[in-house]
C-alpha cells in the first residue's frame, strides 16, 4: 500500500500557480495552466493532474516549454483557424485556442481550430467544456508521446490520443465524454504493477508484439493496445480512431505526427528531423441553435440522459452517463480533498524547495 | 458451406436501379441510390449492399419511404444546416445532405449538416469519401436499429451506429475509416452461427446481461457490445462513441435517438411516441486549406501512410491503413464480379418477379 496524503484543491492549485509564476508565466497564464491542471485531480484523472506539474517543470528547465509564449493565427476562414502556440504550455495554448474556436462558432455556427507547435494540454475535458455555457458542443483531442502500436504493428506509432466531446443539458448535468483511443491508460498499469497483479489480456502488448498480461510489458519496450485490443476484438477500429485523432491535431496543423510527435517526459528528446512544430491539438465548438432550437436539443438530452441512466442493469452496476463518474469524484474531492501518492508529494516537496514556495 | 453466385458489379447495380425505378424513384435518384447501394458490395461490406435491397422494398410497401422526397433544408447558418429527409430513401437523402456540406465548406471553411426524417443510408464511407475530389475532410455518421446495450445496462439502446472519416492524399490512395462503434456487426454472427462457431468473449451478451460465446445470442433477445466489449476492456469507451452518433445524428437533427430509432426492418414497428421524425444522420466536410496548403497536408499524408505502412509488422499480417481492404475488394470484384450467396439470390429473383423484370 502507498503512503498518501490528503491536501485541499485550493492549496494544490494556488501552490500551482506560484510554480508556473516561478518559470515567468504571466499572472493570467499561471491561474490559467493552475486551474486547468488541477481540474483533473478534481475530476479523479490524477495523471494528469499536480502528478504532472514536476514533468512539466523539467520540460521548461530543458527548454522545450517557452512560459511567455505569443500565441497566434496563422491561418484563418470564417469557420476555421490554425494557432501557432510558439511552444507555450498547452494548458495555456489550449483554452485560448478554444476561445477561438468558440468566437467563430458564435459568428458562424461552427468553429474549429488546429494547433501546432504546442505541448501536453492537460485533461481534454477541460477545453471541451468551455463550449457548455455557450450552448454550444465542444470537441477536444490532443496528440501524444507514442506509446500505441498499429494493429499488427510491434513499434509504437501513436499516442494515447484522446477524444473529448461535451454536450449541454437542461437540468440533468452535461454529458462529457473524455476517453483515450487506448483500451487503457499508462496509470491503471502503474497501478496493477504496485498491487504485483497482472493485465487483462487486450490492454497491452509485449516487445515482440505478442499479446500478454505482463503490467511491466510497455515499460519493457512493449505498447500500449488500441481500443479493442486485438483484431478479433476491434482492435483495428481503435488504431483507426487513434489515427483521426493523430492526423486532425498534426497533419492538418502541421506539428509532429505519428512516431516523430515529441514525448512528454524530459529525459527522451524529441526526434530529429520533425515533421512539424511542437505537439498539435484539435477543438471544436458548434452552436446547438445553428442547427435547432437550444431549449428543444437541451430538452431532449435530458431525456436521453434519463431514458439511458434507467435502462435495465445487468447487475450491481449502474447504468452510467459518460461524465458521471468524474462529476461525482469533483463533488466529493472538493468537499474531502484531493489524496496523493507519497511520490507525488516528494515531487512537489521538491520543486518547493527549487522554487523556494512554502508546500 | 453456402451456395453462392457470381454477377458483375454493372448488372447488379443496373437491376437495383430498375427497381428503385419501379417503386416510383425519379431516374436520377434511383441512379443515385444503386450507385451507393452497390459501393458497399464493390468494397466488401456485404452487409450493405444488395443484399438489402429487398429490405428497402419491403419498407416502402409498409409506407415508411416516400420514394419521391420533397428533401427541405430547415435551419442554416453559414456554417450548417439542418435538413428534413421527407421519409426519402437514406441512399438518396445522404450523398444530397453531404453536398450541402460540401457546399458550406467551400464558402466558409467547414459545413455541417444534420439529417432527420430519414432511412438506412448504405455505408458511411460513401458519403464521407464525397468530400475527398474537393480536397476536404468528409464525415458521415448514422444512427441505426437499437441492437446495442450500454455499459452495465441489459437493454437494447443504441445501434451500431458508424463513424466514417476521410483525408486526401496526394500520391497515395486516400485514407478512409469506416467503422461501427461496435466490437463485431450482425453479418459477422450469421458467418459463425453459418459454421457453427462461438463468437469470442466481448461479441455480445445474453439477454440476461452476461457475457457469452453464444453466436445466436442477439437472436435471442441478447445485445451487441460497444467497441471493446465489457468494462474491463474499455468498451464504456465504445458506449460513449455509440452515444456520440446518436446525439449528432439525432438530437441535434430532430430524428428519433437511442431505443427510439426505426428498426431497418420492416416487421418491426416504429416506437409510438416518436421522439423525433425519422432515422437521422450527421455529415461534415472541411476544406483541408482552411488550414494549412492542400498540398503540404497532402504530402504529409502520403508520408504518414508510407511510415505506418512500413512499420515493423508483429507477424506475417501486413499493418493495414484504414481503407486498405476495402480497397482492394474493390479492385478484385470490379474483375471478378461480385459473389452473392443463394438467400441474396432468392430475394433479387422474387423482386425481379414483382417488378417484372429480368434478373
Amino acid at each position: 500500500m502507498d503512503a498518501i496524503s490528503v491536501h485541499t484543491y485550493e492549496d494544490l492549485k494556488q501552490f500551482a500557480y506560484e510554480v508556473f509564476l516561478c518559470i515567468g508565466c504571466p499572472e493570467k497564464d499561471a491561474k490559467l495552466a493552475s486551474d486547468v491542471l488541477l481540474s483533473a485531480d478534481l475530476r479523479g484523472v490524477d495523471s494528469h493532474g499536480v502528478a504532472r506539474l514536476s514533468g512539466y517543470i523539467r520540460l521548461w528547465e530543458a527548454g522545450r516549454i517557452n512560459p511567455k509564449p505569443q500565441i497566434k493565427r496563422i491561418h484563418e476562414t470564417p469557420s476555421t483557424c490554425t494557432v501557432d502556440g510558439d511552444s507555450g504550455l498547452g494548458l495555456v495554448v489550449a483554452p485560448r485556442s478554444m476561445e477561438i474556436a468558440i468566437e467563430k462558432s458564435t459568428n458562424v455556427g461552427t468553429g474549429w481550430v488546429a494547433v501546432q507547435n504546442s505541448n501536453h494540454f492537460g485533461i481534454a475535458g477541460y477545453h471541451s467544456m468551455m463550449a457548455l455555457e455557450h450552448d454550444m458542443i465542444g470537441w477536444a483531442m490532443t496528440n501524444a508521446s507514442p506509446l500505441v502500436s498499429p494493429t499488427h504493428s510491434k513499434e509504437r506509432m501513436l499516442g494515447t490520443n484522446p477524444i473529448s466531446i461535451t454536450f449541454p443539458t437542461d437540468k440533468q448535468p452535461p454529458m462529457v465524454i473524455d476517453m483515450a483511443t487506448t483500451t487503457t491508460a499508462n496509470g491503471k498499469l502503474e497501478i496493477l504493477q504496485r498491487a504485483n497483479k497482472n493485465a487483462p489480456v487486450g490492454w497491452v502488448q509485449d516487445e515482440g508484439g505478442n499479446l500478454t498480461q505482463d503490467a511491466y510489458a510497455v515499460k519493457n519496450g512493449g505498447s500500449l493496445l488500441p481500443l479493442g485490443g486485438d483484431r478479433t476484438r476491434g482492435g483495428h477500429k481503435g488504431y483507426s480512431l487513434g489515427s483521426m485523432v493523430d492526423i486532425l491535431t498534426s497533419v492538418l496543423s502541421g506539428a509532429n505526427y505519428g512516431p516523430w510527435a515529441p514525448p512528454f517526459v524530459s529525459f527522451l528528446e524529441p526526434k530529429e528531423n520533425p515533421v512539424g512544430k511542437g505537439l498539435g491539438h484539435f477543438f471544436g465548438a458548434m452552436r446547438v441553435d445553428a442547427f435547432r432550437p437550444a431549449d428543444d436539443f437541451k430538452k431532449h438530452m435530458d431525456n436521453w440522459i434519463e431514458t439511458f441512466r434507467n435502462s435495465t442493469p445487468t447487475g450491481e452496476e449502474k447504468v452510467l452517463i459518460p461524465g458521471d463518474p468524474e462529476r461525482e469524484n469533483a463533488i466529493i474531492r472538493r468537499k474531502e480533498g484531493i489524496v496523493l501518492q507519497e511520490k507525488v508529494v516528494e515531487d512537489l516537496i521538491k520543486l518547493s524547495k527549487t522554487f523556494s514556495l512554502k508546500f
